[in-house]
């Protein structure tokens, strides 16, 4: 749990006994590689925050084409927020890519600690303007960049999450055919 | 001011003397048809809360081509977000479609506010929530809808803005050409 308080520090400062608060409301859990957080059709009762490894959020649309929403590694925030926030079933899934542990808590926890603790208001606020900030970013990406350039903004913004990923989900991610991935890869090998 | 103090209220109660303060952050503003409040280079000092009218975000590729981030109506918040709260120069434009007026307020006044009043820290978080789930879900429609899909779910989800504003931004926004947007038009009033 020290990680999870670290975490929260990152923004906001908490007493010991603050923290012994917080706790309570997360449960830390270990994930295998494979292993789904969520599937198409169920509740989505909680949401996750990764202590380690990488994961997906994907949509599969009625074709069984993959659409990727979100990658996540340590320290981001990752659920299916429509569902998560309306206490709804989802359609989307969330697959572990690289094994490692998650922090998970429920709409209730968030609730509550928001508003029992101040900080704890803020330091989801602050969490969510940068989910915002780069939503924001990702939409302008997807509506006017070229393939190439949404590769160069994806290296550059997330290095380690290129060499970890397999190609075929990082092509998913920008919205650009396998072929296409390849073919910039080895261009910016070159 | 009213009209701030009821749209607060939606979400948060506040006191008289609350409210007193709340209003010493926010400029109310008259804003015409055609002007814009927000235009590539300038420093992203503002963020704007609609209290009437209708408005475009939009960002200009290097080939003049404009993409539309967001359409905003009464009660929606915009600004180029990532300018804003990171304090530098926009890329974006933002421009009135049809006039109305607006509250403004500064990065200071939004962290001051949730700073000094938890129950304005948590207005503001909750605004965020509900914005992340609309960028969240317009991510999904980009990556996998058809154009037709898209027409079909801002139809539903805005039938307002349908009405008033003209298919050459609503083409852009769905990103998608004029031809297919007014096809789809004659096909969804046949």
């Amino acid at each position: 749990m020290e990680r999870l308080r670290k975490h929260i520090e990152e923004i906001t400062s908490v007493t010991d006994e603050e923290f012994d608060y917080i706790k309570t409301f997360f449960t830390l859990k270990q994930v295998r590689k494979h292993q789904y957080l969520l599937q198409d059709g169920d509740q989505a009762t909680h949401e996750y925050c990764i202590a380690k490894g990488i994961f997906r959020v994907f949509y599969v649309d009625k074709d069984g084409k993959e659409h990727i929403v979100q990658f996540a590694q340590q320290n981001w925030w990752m659920s299916d927020y429509g569902a998560y926030f309306h206490q709804k079933k989802t359609n989307m899934h969330i697959e572990c890519m690289e094994s490692g542990e998650v922090f998970s808590t429920t709409l209730y926890g968030r609730e509550k600690l928001s508003a029992d603790l101040h900080k704890m208001e803020h330091f989801f606020r602050v969490k969510l303007t940068n989910g915002y900030v780069g939503q924001q970013r990702r939409i302008i990406s997807l509506l006017s960049s070229t393939p190439q350039q949404r590769y160069e903004e994806f290296a550059e913004l997330y290095p380690n999450m290129m060499q970890k990923i397999p190609k075929k989900y990082i092509a998913e991610y920008l919205g650009v055919s396998r072929e296409t991935l390849s073919r910039l890869y080895s261009e910016n090998r070159a």
